[in-house]
């Protein structure tokens, strides 16, 4: 029997009608699987959230909120008094903070991981958000986050983000794989009203033509120069670490799942790993998640990132782990099954 | 300012654009709400399954599991190894599973809450399947058990339930209320297959007639009576109790929320102190929280009873107090707010 199988005949024989734990029945399967085993386990379960600016919004065309909203969040992660924080602290989850670019000088001393590409991207509506130099670096710190929780004993991570103006970067990202118009891949974000949103989507318009993004296939390093965030590639090099090492990972929302895409165009196995945590009210993860052909866990109305959906589903997640392994079998409980 | 106007003001001002937690804050609110206070808890929360056996079972006529497995599982719960034991374990919800009338003899040493009303109900396609003293034991049992915990320090339980034939009378419960047909009411259970299916439609069918499920309006306590389980009608008094005390409901699947629609009717204001945990992928339950007008907040394809919905809601709740009573203002963190 492959493993699958084993897998199968053992959650069968759980004290439950066939398939009646539904999504955490496949839950475990997948767990299990990545995990290669028939005993799977969640270790330091940790979330990752990386925070970088977006030159684009240093102007606030794209965005409500202003620019220095960045930096202040990640104070904000680290005082305890972001959503986040709540969320991690109430759950028993591993919060670590990185500074992934922001366009502010945080002290040393600030208990977050300091990984800096630079003072927010360039401005991607006038000229390329990075260099190809800057997208190895953010790979390489993104690995090198993620290599650190796994030495230390962590077997899942969920990833989340912090960058006023990074719901436009992961919508022209999204815009470019799956060559659906702007108007389908650009939501609200922090909270655009109607007027706004209509500026939102003909700026992105245009930045589509000056970056060829519907006609040219693009490498996914040469999209994230184009219109990446220092978060969205330090998380799309953390993504891929975490699957070179077989970790369980846990999609967050519509800018998560726009630096997964970019992932899986270097590694398409990396889904095999991924739990999706939830379905976002950003319009355009909807789409995102069809496009992957991904089924997500919770739909709350979320729409926050930070990898607050991700925290969230973790408890689910651990169920599903402790379902396969500590629930009794027919035969152990003697318990007896169908008579039909 | 009302309490409603005051919680939602102390919403809008957490460090998130507004709206953007979704049914987290829509189930804050409503906790808050129901404990009339800024600063909700969720205290001591438990699961209450009431395990009851019935008459219409006996003959395996409605169910492809043999009834002697509802006296097997109220073992398997106290041993830890059902679905239910496992959850509460890893979410540290108290458990307690009581006897509402299983057709077994527990020794009196077993951990359970020994409140059995008889040993399963009469066979309802032949005659009434309990008399309004049984009704009335039920009710006053069911409240017993909430008010012990209430005393203990609880202020937030979720009902569960096992009885081999019990989406029969959940089923018949809901068409009585809701006048569906009774193919829109009844689904596969514990997972009969299409012909089983047919034949406990066409048994409900006549089950119907007998007990003038459809033209007559029957009281809560008759249509009990008629058609109901020991352990939904326990779980009826328990839901009344419940709101009584001004208790947070979480309510499970397509028996316990069958169970709920029976105390809706006795007490109306019930709702409000309900969250409902999950839509069942149980055939029926879909329509049950619709003609309730109820948001489930997980949809997870789940149809094994027992709680185990309530109990994987659990942490959600304990978020959505969480961050009204933890996450920093605008204000207190020094964060900007919209510019526009």
């Amino acid at each position: 029997m492959t493993i699958r199988e084993q897998l199968e005949n053992k959650i069968d024989q759980k004290t439950k009608p066939p398939g009646s734990l539904g999504r955490l029945e496949e839950i475990a399967l997948q767990i299990a699987t990545i995990q290669q085993t028939l005993n799977p386990v969640i270790n330091k379960p940790h979330i990752i959230v990386f925070a970088g600016d977006h030159g684009i919004a240093a102007g606030g065309k794209v965005n409500p909120y202003p620019q220095s909203v960045t930096a202040q969040m990640v104070y904000n992660f680290v005082n305890g008094g972001a959503a986040i924080s709540v969320f991690c602290n109430q759950l028993g989850i591993d919060l670590l903070v990185v500074d992934a670019g922001v366009n502010h000088d945080f002290d040393a001393s600030l208990p977050i991981i300091h990984s800096s590409v630079g003072k927010g991207t360039a401005d991607y509506s006038q000229e390329n958000a990075m260099s190809i130099q800057q997208v190895k670096e953010c790979f390489e710190k993104g690995a090198a986050v993620v290599n650190d929780i796994f030495q230390k004993g962590s077997n899942c991570v969920g990833f989340g983000e912090m960058g006023i103006g990074n719901t436009s970067a992961a919508a022209l990202i999204f815009h470019h794989y799956s060559r659906l118009p702007i108007t389908d891949c650009v939501g609200r974000g922090t909270g655009a009203d109607d007027d706004q949103l209509k500026q939102k989507q003909s700026i992105l318009d245009e930045v589509s033509r000056l970056h060829d993004l519907t006609a040219a296939i693009h490498s996914a390093e040469a999209l994230l120069t184009k219109v990446g965030g220092f978060e969205i590639a330090m998380m799309t090099g953390a993504y891929l670490k975490a699957k070179e090492l077989g970790m369980v990972i846990i999609v967050d929302g519509f800018i998560a799942t726009a630096s997964l895409l970019v992932a899986s165009h270097i590694d398409k196995t990396i889904i095999d790993n991924c739990v999706f945590a939830h379905c976002s009210d950003e319009a355009g993860h909807q789409h995102m998640l069809k496009y992957l052909n991904a089924k997500p866990l919770l739909h709350l109305g979320l729409r926050l990132g930070e990898g607050t959906g991700a925290a969230l589903a973790m408890p689910l997640i651990q169920n599903a782990v402790a379902f396969l392994n500590e629930m009794a079998s027919f035969d152990t409980a003697g318990i007896d099954g169908k008579t039909i």
